[in-house]
């Protein structure tokens, strides 16, 4: 069997896989664009920028999504890997504005690994759904040879419903938006990272691992004209942006004072040399709203305990569409740019 | 963090994983029941027995079912892991009646591995998508160190609409019902083996590896009183009856000289000890139908591709409830058990 390149575009020289092509920077959208999308031919439906996908079925829109979790070490603090597996599947049906229904769950499971610790993992996950208010309806279990996974990777899928008239997704992004993030940067990659690496920052660094859709869906229930949604999940801040003035054609501007890094995360970026907008979230979001509505759903993201920090970080205009850009303190601006990679790879 | 156990059973006395646990067989069930649905608590939907979870939305039924796919080599006569992954997950869909919309499809692929391999899968999967009228629309990627997977794992998952009035499910199999096997048995797991152990059996065993859903609405469309639809994966059509058997409450008595084994299959296994009944296939049904509509039903499925060799093989009782048998060719029966963990480990 012969296999005959079908992409328009090199994937940058590679010609093996790379832990950069797991990273959710430039390196695996170029596996989507020049690999994946090329293999799957006529069955591929178009790539969009959003969290979830949306299929009509007889009028309802149903909002459907996977993410594979294979975060190193399963236990950090503040999550563990089947929090993470429930909540940031919860959270991409949120981005998109849908109700999360039911999740799926496939566990492949490395041989030799305690049951105590799957029935830990599976406990945390029974909590995590009770908790996003979703139900685990369906799931697989697979068993790979010893040394031939990490313990365990897990793989959830979801669905949801998208409520009548709301269309929410990066390409909606207009000028005069507001660009309001929920609360503090950079904590999930900071506290796995720490646990991982065996580093002490003084303060314990605590994962924001969180469902969103609660707040998501108080926000909506405001009637505010909600533009984008968007957690802040690999490549942290920083990508979304960059991936939503993309899409939607449009520049954004951030005030780097406003963007609120906690002093322990900013500590331990410094110490790591990495830049907090870049480190991944787990329950953290961006959203775009109308410069009309944007004190309103402010109000009501700070009465939502996910969003009691939320803040007003920056606006979207026209000049330099695809641009993102920090005032600094000193009046400066420093262009925002996505990692070719993953700073902190096996994070989620 | 201590974990209290809340199963009313042992988990057959292992306290580690073992591959036997990955089997589909008792030890699969044993940490469904007695881990996982213990660990889920309130969030666990009641476990059916079926290949698909099925959700109500605004009056709409939404059936959903994911699996991993850890099958070793990626590659082997008549499939490959990509194809697996879609027509597994197109077949979950199908045993409940319902037409396949849509598939997400999740990687965690190995560093290391050669892009030209990821490649091929995906085309793979294309074509598989594109033969079983389904759309590849939301996907992820992860990739995890060199070691810590064979080449890729990959997860899909896929929802699909149940047409009204239609009911189809294992504990629905009747007294009186005709047992209906769509092909010849064993193909799947003799293939998978054979290119795995480096055997050769004179002739080369295909894996059966098909998309069902268009035999499936075929069987649909001739309007039969279908109870049950089954796919023999892992377990074979052992595992699937036995499952029926114990759901519906019911006895299941098949002929043993009627069920349809490939020569070079009932060779293959009786070299390594093996019995095709407990083979995994990949694009085999059972069906259990209405006396009265059985003729129906298998001129249509006659009329089909992947059913041109479809054949009566048993019938449903209600003597003794769970017990499956065979009647020999010699007139006396065996009784026909599920396995305690798959005899051939990692075949999907």
């Amino acid at each position: 069997m012969s296999f005959e390149w079908s992409c328009p575009a090199p994937l940058r020289d590679y010609d093996r896989i790379t832990i950069g092509h797991g990273g959710g920077g430039l390196l695996t959208e170029d596996l989507i664009r020049h690999l994946f999308l090329p293999g799957f031919g006529a069955a591929a439906a178009e790539a969009g920028a959003d969290d979830a996908a949306i299929v009509e079925v007889g009028g309802q829109r149903i909002a459907f999504s996977t993410d594979s979790y294979v975060v190193r070490p399963l236990f950090f603090p503040g999550g563990d890997i089947g929090r993470l597996a429930v909540h940031g599947t919860v959270n991409d049906l949120a981005m998109v504005g849908a109700t999360p229904l039911a999740l799926s769950t496939a566990f492949v499971l490395e041989e030799g690994v305690g049951l105590d610790m799957v029935a830990r993992v599976a406990t945390s996950m029974g909590e995590a759904a009770t908790e996003a208010g979703v139900m685990l309806i369906t799931g697989d279990t697979k068993v790979v040879d010893a040394g031939l996974a990490d313990g365990m990777y897990i793989t959830t899928a979801g669905i949801g419903v998208v409520p009548a008239g709301i269309d929410i997704g990066a390409r909606l992004a207009r000028p005069g938006d507001v660009v309001i993030v929920s609360g503090p940067i950079g904590r999930h990659g900071t506290a796995v990272l720490s646990v991982r690496e065996g580093l002490e920052f003084g303060t314990e660094i605590e994962s924001d691992c969180a469902p969103l859709n609660e707040m998501v869906a108080t926000m909506i229930g405001t009637g505010a004209d909600i533009h984008v949604l968007r957690d802040l999940t690999r490549g942290g801040l920083a990508a979304a942006l960059c991936e939503i003035a993309t899409e939607a054609s449009v520049e954004i501007t951030v005030d780097e004072t406003s963007i609120p890094v906690p002093p322990a995360v900013e500590a331990a970026c410094g110490f790591l040399g990495l830049d907090p907008i870049h480190v991944a979230n787990e329950g953290t979001l961006v959203a775009f709203v109308h410069p009309d509505d944007a004190e309103r759903v402010l109000a009501t993201m700070h009465d939502h305990p996910h969003g009691a920090d939320a803040v007003a970080i920056g606006e979207v205009s026209t000049e330099r569409p695809g641009m993102v850009s920090a005032r600094t303190a000193l009046g400066s601006h420093r262009v925002i740019t996505r990692p070719l990679l993953e700073q902190l790879p096996r994070i989620c």
